[in-house]
């Protein structure tokens, strides 16, 4: 990275590279999960895996929702709470998640429980909850940009998804259609409060930083998922097994 | 585990059995490496990613440190800040660390940056750290005892990384020679520590919680090591790369 300052415009340009590079729609895990190369085991393992990371997702926002300073600022971030949360039980995006992860014929209450997790992805989803608890706001805003990549990797996945497992349908996958224009609202407003308020060399690199780290998290906890159960699977002590069946 | 209240013996024997089937001394990046099964550029990625484990267990130590209520336990604690930061420059572990990644020609500042570290390997530390900050005095001690196990991987690390690695020597391995005495001092502390506070079914469960979330801070730093550089090797974006001729 350069260490002049950037012009708005040159800094969104080094946010969408850094993307180009190091989102996690370029990992042969997401590349095996929508070309249909996974087996039911394998999507089980990734489904409950990620079901940590959407749970987490309101514990990170209402983190920061506490630190903003301005009712402009709360409400935008509000906003984030009531898409994950919902406004009843049953609604909002991690019971959405549940409805995949109860297609998939995993217990509920197993999921929710987390005993499964693979230690992997609990360190990953708990870094940054915790780096958007301890950075500045304007780090912890930023670490939210892989959003402005999401649109494209929801798209494949989707379609990837629907064509390629039998036991994939419309509704277990209720979670993404939502996101389709949640992300883009989201990211949009992210991508111009950094504009505004990067304005010195530290700020735009710390902004930049913040967006590595966040694509150094989704990428990571698709390690732990290719490692543990593909490549070949080395499922660590106590994590989930699929069933005979499914494997 | 059991849900009843166990003796002092039988939490240890319960501890000891956690260790036996999740310490990373059975993971096969660790086999690997005493087995003279790794290539140069392997043993340095191995080397650089424990420095950020080393470098962060001070850390650990000082946060606990200041936690703890009485003079005697703070005396205890502060002698592992000893064994670690040394008394002047170049002494302690993380500075004979230094050794062994110098040994190996890998580049101090390069290693201290820590800008070659995997994700995977800085979230699991990172976790380690936020735990013994977060959680009870009781699990940040119990958090301690995978030493129990650590002078049989250090003996056959020692003993196999000098018979198979022309690369290494007595003076880079100079880290582990004192560990062999200390590790055992400070399990032997905790251990009874442990037994003695743990008087409730759930603080003796939060104890043997405590010795699995380390293993699994530890299995997962090896998980990461062996899914970036060995099988295949898939380094993520922006980690160290070994030079060719070490590949």
């Amino acid at each position: 990275m350069t260490d002049r300052l950037l012009s708005p415009t040159e800094l969104e340009a080094a946010l969408r590279a850094i993307g180009a590079e190091r989102y996690h729609n370029l990992h042969p895990f997401h590349r095996a999960l929508h070309d249909g190369k996974l087996t039911k085991g394998q999507v089980q393992a990734w489904a409950l895996n990620r079901y940590y990371y959407q749970a987490s997702i309101p514990a990170k926002d209402a983190t920061l929702l506490a630190r903003l300073p301005t009712a402009e600022l709360r409400r935008e971030w509000r906003r984030r709470l009531i898409d994950h949360d919902g406004t009843e039980p049953g609604t909002g995006g991690v019971a959405r998640w549940l409805k995949l992860t109860d297609g998939l014929g995993l217990d509920r209450a197993y999921v929710e429980s987390l005993e499964g997790l693979l230690p992997g992805t609990r360190f990953a989803v708990e870094a940054y909850v915790h780096f958007v608890r301890e950075r500045s706001i304007l780090e912890a805003i930023a670490s939210s940009l892989t959003e402005l990549f999401s649109p494209t990797i929801i798209s494949e996945r989707v379609s990837g998804m629907l064509r390629n497992y039998p036991f994939i349908t419309e509704e277990t996958l209720a979670y993404f259609a939502p996101r389709l224009t949640q992300a883009p609202q989201d990211s949009a407003f992210a991508l111009a409060y950094v504009k505004e308020h990067a304005r010195t060399v530290a700020e735009q690199q710390a902004v930049l930083g913040a967006l590595k780290f966040k694509c150094g998290v989704l990428w990571s906890m698709l390690d732990a998922l290719d490692y543990a159960y593909v490549t070949p699977a080395r499922i660590p002590p106590g994590a989930f097994r699929p069933a005979e069946g499914e494997a």
